[in-house]
Parts: C-alpha cells; structure tokens; sequence
C-alpha cells in the first residue's frame, strides 16, 4: 500500500506547518475522485486566534478537524448538505479562553459547538463531586467540570496521510495527552478517514493508559446535528432494546420520543438514556433522518465498545441552539461517581488500551435513507422495546 | 459621505491583518488635521502576547483601542496630556492568562489597567452568588465573578474607517459576543469615534439580545484616570440629585466627597454612588478638573441610559494604583442579586438592544475648564442635591 | 569588561524576537570554549503554541530557560548527562493552559515537568484557604492554590548577555511580575548564568517589592531530577542539623531517609523537611549522588537566605514521573497560613528586595563526586543531626 504521510504538528520534534496542502497533483491521484483535498490552517484573531484546523475534502464530502480542540470535528459538508449545528457560541473558542469551573463546573460550554465534541477521557458528563485519591493516597472529594477536558486539549502530535490503494484514503492521525502528575496518565490516538467520492468518515480511537498504575476512564462521542438533518418531524430511528427519559420532565413526552419537534422559544431540552440492540459481531447503526425522509445522517459502531446511548433533544430557538445530540459512550453523561457506582467505567491497566470509534454516514436520497431504515428494522426484529415511562435506577441517579 | 473602510479582523470570513495603517495619501486627506493616523499591530511575547491594538490618532488626540480587551482602551492623550493611569499591573495581560475564579472570584483584578474597561454584560459588580436558572429551568445558586466577562473576550470583527465628510471622521467598529448554550446570547457592538482634530472621542454601544429568549443584561464603564487629571487637590465636578457612600469606611469623609487628596499608602479605596442631573434630553456631563483647574477631562452621556454613577476614589500610593473611576452604568456596582432586586437591570427581548455610550472629552485650557463648570453648574441651578452622610437601603447591601 | 546584550523579549517596548542567536564569531570569541552558544526560539502548536525558549549551551553544560513559564528551566544536560525527569506532562504547556483552581487547587500540577520549577513568588505550598485582607481592609478567607503564580506567569522582558572577561560568561536576566490591584506587587528579576566549559550555572533572583505597601513573599525553588542521577540506590548528602518526615507516611522509612528506591509502581510520596548546617559564611551545598557514586549534581546556596530544604522522594513508576525533588526554599511548602503562623514569611518593605538563588553544579566523575562528599562531611563535622521519627510540630500542620 501506498501511503503518503505529512507531519503537520510534532512538538516533541518541533514540527510545526503553519499551512500546508496536499492534491492531486502528477504523482498523486486517487481512483475515487478527482477533486479531493486535504489542507492545514490556522485561524488568527478574536476567540479563534491560534485554531488549528485540518480540512478533508474526499470531493464529495468535508469534513474539518480541530487539532486544538481535541481532535473534535468543527463542520462538515456532503452533496451540500451541511453537516453541524448553530451553537449560541458562534466561533470556535481556542481552549486557553475556556475556564471549566466557571457556573459551578459548567464553563466548558462557552466552547461548544462543534459536530463533534468527545467528551471525557478521565470523565465526562455532570459536574460535581467524585471521590479521588491525592497523591498522599487518601481519598478527597473532587469536583469535576461538565463534560472533562480533552476537547479542551490541543493535540501535540498531528499527521496527514494519504492512501492511494482502491478509491483511496484520505486521513489524520492525532495524539492527546490527559495527563498529570498524581492524576491519570492517558493519550488519545485518533485516526479520523475517508474514502475518496464517498459519504461516509470514520473515527478509530484509541485511549491508552501510558501511566504505570490502573487507571479509569470514559469518552463519550457527543455528536450534533441541527438543520437540515434535524427540523419539526424529523425521527431517530434506533433498534432498542430499553428506553427511559433521563429525568422528569424529558418524561413527559414518552409517547413520542423519537419525533422532534420545530424550535420553540424557551423548550427545555429532553434526554433518553438507550440500550440499543446489535447485530451478532456487536455492530449496529443508529439514524436521524428528516422529516421527509429523504436525508438522513447515520452513526454505525459497535455496542461492545460503545454500550450506552444517550438522546439530546435540544429543541429550542434556532437562536438558542436548535440542535440534537447522537452520543453513543462507554457510560450515559452523569457524573462519574454515579457511573461508577454502577460498573459502567472503563478500567485500563498499564499499557492496556482501550479501542472505539464510529462511521457517520451521509444518506442524500430517500433511497439510502430507507435502506438504512430496513438495516436498522432487521436489527429490532426480534427484540421488543423495552420503553420506561419514568427514569430508571441504573441510569438516573436519585431514583429509588 | 465617503467612507473608507477596511476589515482588519473577521473570524467568520476568516480574515486579519497582523499589521495595518492608514493615513493621509494623495486621495485621502480630511480637513480636521493633515497629522492623522489609525494603525494596526499585534503585541508579542510575556503576559501581552497576541494582543492586537488599534490606535486612532486625530492629530490632536490619541486612543489605543483593544480588540482583544472586549474593545476597551488602554490609554490616550491629547496635547501631551496621559489618558489613563499606572496599575499595579503594568502591562497589558491577555485574556487567556485570567481567570475571573481567582481569590474568591477577584482574578479580573490581574487584568486592570485599561483607561476604559467595560464591565458587563450579563452582570457586572461585585462577586457573590447570585440565583441563575440552569438547563432544567432550575433556579441554582451560582457564583458570579467581580465584573464580568465582557473585558476579558477578544472582539471577532473589527473593522477602521475614515469618513470624509466635514472635518472628517475617524473610528474603528468591534463586535464582541459573550454567549455560551443555556446561557445569555448578548452581542456587544460598539462604534468608538472621533473628529480629526477633535479633543473628543466618541463610544456608541450596542448591546443586542441575539438570542431567542428575553435576557439579563448590565454594563458599566470604567473609565480609570491617574495622573494629570488625578492629584491632590483635583474636583469632581457633577450636576447631582443624591450622592451617598456605598459603605461605613467612604461615609468619612462625606464632607470632602468631591475632593481628592494625595496618594497615601494603605489608603483604603471611597466609593460614592450618584443620581445625575440631566437637562430635558437627559443629557449631562461630569468632570474630573486637576487642581489648579486648567486642564480637565469630562464624560458627556444619556442618563436615560445610564442612570447609574459611581465615583470610585483609590488614592493609594501610586506604587499601588493611584487613580479614580468615573462610572456610569446602567446599575451600580453591587452583585447582580442586589440590583435586580432594586429594579435595575435591563431585560432584553428576543431581537432587542439596548443603546449607550458617551463622549470622553480632553479640556486642555482654564477657559475650557470653566465652561463646562459653568455648564455642570447650570444642570444643578434648579436642584438641591441630597447628601446622604451613610448608606441607604436601595443602593447599599445590608443597609436597613 | 566587555558585555554584549541582547534584548529578545521587552513588552514596554514591543521588542520581540521570534528567532535569535548568538555564537561564536569574529568578533566574539571566550576563552573557556569555542563551541558556546546562546539561541532563542518560540514553540508552535498544541499545548506548547507560543512558549518562548532561551538555550544557553556553554560548551560542555547546556540549559533550556523557560521565559513563558517564569523563568524555569526546562532541562538541560552536561558532557552528556541529561538534567531533569519524565513527567506524565511529557511537552511544556503554555500558561494560558493551566487553571490552578481544578482539582481544589492542584491544577498547576497540568504543566508541572521542569528541571526547576520556581514556586512562588506571593505564596507557595499546599493549596487551602488563607486570611488576606481585601480592599476594604476586611480579612477574608481566601483559597490559594499549589506552588503559587510564578510559575505561570510570562516573563515581560528577556536580555541575553556575552561577557568576554575571563573564561567568558553566558546569561540571560528576566523579569517577571505578580501584581494585582488590591494585592501584591511582586517583581522577580532574574540573572541566570554559567561560565564557558564550565559544569555550573547560577540562578540569582531578587524579589522586589515594588508597591507602596509592605508585602509578604514566599519561594521555593523546585529543582527536580530523575535518571541518571536517581535510581535505586542514588544518595541525598546533605549536612544536616535536624531532619523531619513531613507526616506519618514519610515516617516510615526515617531510617534510609537518605536513600532511594528504584520505581515502583503505585509508590506513595515521602517527603522530608531538613535544617541543613552552613559554613560560617552561611554558605552550604547539598548532593544528589548516583548509586555507584560517580555522577551527582550538587545545590550550593546560603541558609541564611534559603533557611529551609524540602526532599520530596516521588519514587513513582517512570511512567508516573520518578523523581526527587532538592527543593530550598524561604519556607517549607506547607500551606502559606501555617507558615506564616510559624514566622517563616519574608517580609518586605516599599522599595525593599531579597535576594537569593543557587548554583547547581554537575559533577561528572568519582573523583568529583568524593570531593564534594568530604565538602558536605567538613560541613557537618561539629554538628550532630537530630533526626526525628515523626512529623514535628513547628515544620507540620496538626501535629501537638
């Protein structure tokens, strides 16, 4: 196979391009499309000033990838369709700008706005108090900030490659570090691809544990959609095994969870904690598509690695962020000590690592949203739903 | 009119200028000065690095506006007379190395040391908890920081100008969004302007509710002067219906209220809280006049706008800050919970903005001086001000 | 004599240098090695975008100053013998990055991974609450965080300097402040230096008081070092008057309080607290020595300024950070209130300075080493060390 490999970020080596580009060029053509590119920039000024972003164009769809955030995905684009959300946070906000305990923990959402923000990977979800050892080994309580810290994180090490065998291959390849001394010691390798001409980009992520003692861990894939994917009418269609609204008032409209609803003035968002049901090798596929079904954007992974699925209907104002949330995790977004206290924290000993991802896919015709539909109705035939009416003791805490 | 305009930085369009300037050519020449300039550049290295500065000189007087400050200013002069005053902090600190939490929620104060420093805009004032409604539509207890956001948040678009017309005209515009999800979605626009040749320079502020929700909104100016216009000796000089001390330690000296002395170590800071007189447009003007009453500065505003005055009195050694604030506000500067219980905070419909601003006007000459101390003196003929000698109940905490 | 300076960093002055050296030439030869060199340079993208750098490379000794980061060493080395230690934070992060408040107040441990960590320069030691008088001169409880400000705080403006006489002098001096209105006003300036082929470099610092109040300072100077001058079986020599362990934890090893272990995994920290015995001119020096004696780095300070030493034995997996710490200091880095409660506070007057440093020197070989060893032997010939077997009350909180 031939790969084509460009450093664009390594600290370590003191690495770093400014801007950088790669085409087709003589040398360089891929059999899946003639207009592919990828490029490297920097944002200068304002809350931006010193964002990294990484663009892959595969010719038919775009995707930008913020190396200073995380490795996150700001937007993307495919057949025109846009790919992302309006947040209320209008520009990328450089991480030095982010003070997470603002608000009693909830400062990380002056930063949010991305298509893809991960969450984690030492924690995410609510903020709050978790028990945690000090460096003298006596446990301390410990407030941890909304969501944790990587997409606050620039990656130190970041490679574009491109991969000439088939249709070809267009890449990035990330490393970030969660790290401190007394604290755990974790890096995210991400490889984030495409295929030259397809609708379709992946995410293979690895979280290894580079410290010498067990360490915990969690990552939710915090994806968001707004229009055109998301608009009154539009429908999640998920094969589940168990549904519950996360709280008391997201239980109010069970009868029609997976429907969405137009922008309204004042909503109160709505969560649904999901066990989706997979196919015998542990994959499956997860849809949200529009009202008239005839554009739709999929998630596919793997329940073993990824076992909780959690629904965000943010349904408020277009001014106020329209948007839902597909986020597949290791564990629902509560606070750690909560997860933990019901086993669903990933434990990595020294070396060990932890593997996950996910493919999102464009379908741009009311013919690939139907057979996705058929895909995901076959996975559901022979589970009934379990739908909770109220929220459940496993997955909300303070629930009896 | 003829205006010639030029972006120097526009985070969506991703455009920025390191460095620019513009000044009288061939076919740009204005009647106002032949000396005029507005330029452009970006601060490097310590605690000011990345810092981009707009400087408008009219010929006659000079302001260095700071994008990255929220658009306030760092100083100015006018005829060789400073503008501003020596902060403890000598340098200007870029936002990312500040963090509001410090010290119980005072790390604003390793910002200060602008001429004008806007404070705002979804609070300002002192820190303390104040009860915010979360993304549940719950009411939780959550800390607000000394002053607000707006000062520490790089603008996102700046654009200069120079219009033709008359004299001439010369400004720069900044947009600054203090915005996050499930919080406020305040826009700050602000034109600041002044006349070539001028002893004047203009600030017109927009505060906008951008978001879909009727919103909170608080600005205060602080406008900060040292030496000239400060020493022992100097007045203020202001048209008032009811002056009081915001606490026990500035009832003291009631009698000198007025007055300024000379810096003193280990003086503890005086605050007067004022109700301004205005003539029938609303229209007023307060002075801070030297001592020997020939050179001056004035604030001419709307008191409709801002209704609020505070005269901050920090005649510490000069070593330690040596200055006093010049306040107007649309609230005093108490914690938000104080105000809004006093009525005095804006609400902003979806959509809706909020207008203010004043003039910052150089007196340079004892003629000059005593005209607007005539003028001031005008706006009091029919009013007899209420000196309170302690603290009163709508404008102090705690007072009964 | 002959100086050459060299402005790099001067924010008052908007001097910057992105890339500079200075080397032999012509012009410019030192007598002690032709192969010196003196080069700054500024780090791009992830955690380590815009950290300034300053290398100073005398021939045989080479050290890596840190101007963004206060004026620490990053690392540095001698006729092949690498200064510092694998932290878990494996690139410099830029200050902007770090949040001192995360975690109750360790956050500064996100970029903790120097040779020489300056703690200081108002506070240092264990985070927690201390009474500090406010603004209107009330006391108020107030948290501080881990190791204090120094340490992130950019330093404002950066000379190198060449000076020819003798063997030829290399040096940069910095200065950095810790100012806030209503708080300290702190300046540190710094000489840091090494003779051309020489096997030392010399820190010397002058905190200066620059405000108009009297002011209380705290440093300590964090020095740390893993392989190859730690391993099992590596040696502190020190003259010692009395020795501590800081709790009951570090209790347990009094008796090989002198030796180290090779890493283990999960090994939970020790520290000791030493009264270290100085020749009559107050000058002392302190060892770290390998397990088979043959290389070792040395501290050379006067008690009089330094009057207490911290070993921190954090011998940890190596993927955890193994590591010691020779940490002398102005006070032992327990909480500022304790410290000040046991009269170990400096305190300054306006104008007034303390100066203090250290020189650390490598010794490279047996002979070396031995020569050393006899030094620290003469130096606690007449003195008896008391060694105690539990934490005592003057050097640790809650002990009776």
């Amino acid at each position: 196979m031939a790969i084509h490999s460009f450093p664009v970020i390594d600290i370590k080596n003191e690495v770093f391009k400014d801007q950088f580009e790669v085409a087709p060029n003589q040398e360089l053509q891929l059999g899946g499309s003639k207009e592919w590119k990828i490029s490297k920039r920097r944002l200068s000024g304002g809350v931006s000033n010193g964002i990294d972003l990484v663009e892959i164009n595969n010719g038919r769809l775009s995707m930008t990838v913020i190396p200073t955030r995380g490795m996150g995905l700001w937007k993307g684009s495919c057949d025109n369709l846009r790919l992302g959300w309006d947040s209320p946070v209008e520009n990328l906000v450089h991480p030095s700008l982010i003070n997470p305990t603002l608000f009693n923990g909830i400062g990380w959402l002056k930063g949010f706005n991305e298509l893809l923000c991960r969450c984690g990977i030492s924690w995410h979800g609510a903020p709050g108090l978790d028990k945690v050892k000090d460096n003298s080994d006596n446990i301390s309580e410990t407030p941890l900030t909304l969501h944790g810290q990587i997409a606050n994180t620039p990656a130190h090490r970041v490679d574009i490659h491109v991969e000439t065998d088939g249709k070809g291959t267009l890449s990035v390849t990330g490393e970030v570090d969660e790290t401190m001394l007394f604290g755990p010691r974790l890096r995210l390798k991400t490889r984030m691809e495409t295929e030259a001409g397809s609708n379709w980009f992946r995410i293979t992520d690895e979280i290894i544990n580079i410290g010498g003692q067990t360490t915990e861990s969690e990552i939710l894939y915090h994806t968001n959609f707004g229009s055109p994917f998301l608009e009154g009418g539009s429908k999640l269609v998920a094969p589940v095994k168990e549904v519950t609204p996360c709280n008391d008032r997201s239980a109010k409209d069970m009868k029609t969870w997976t429907v969405y609803r137009d922008p309204v003035s004042g909503f109160i968002e709505q969560c649904h904690f999901l066990d989706i049901v997979a196919d015998n090798n542990q994959e499956t596929v997860v849809m949200l598509k529009n009202s008239t079904s005839d554009h739709a954007v999929s998630l596919s992974y793997n329940v073993k690695q990824l076992p909780s699925f959690t629904v965000w209907k943010n349904t408020q104002a277009v001014e106020d962020g329209y948007v839902t949330g597909l986020e597949p995790g290791t564990s629902l977004p509560n606070n750690r000590s909560f997860e933990r206290s019901n086993g669903r924290i990933i434990s990595l000993a020294p070396g060990e690592s932890y593997q996950t991802g996910f493919t999102l896919t464009v379908l741009t015709s009311a013919e690939e949203v139907s057979e996705t539909e058929a895909q995901i109705r076959e996975l559901q035939s022979d589970t009934k739903p379990e739908i909770h009416q109220s929220p459940i003791s496993k997955w909300t805490p303070g629930v009896e």
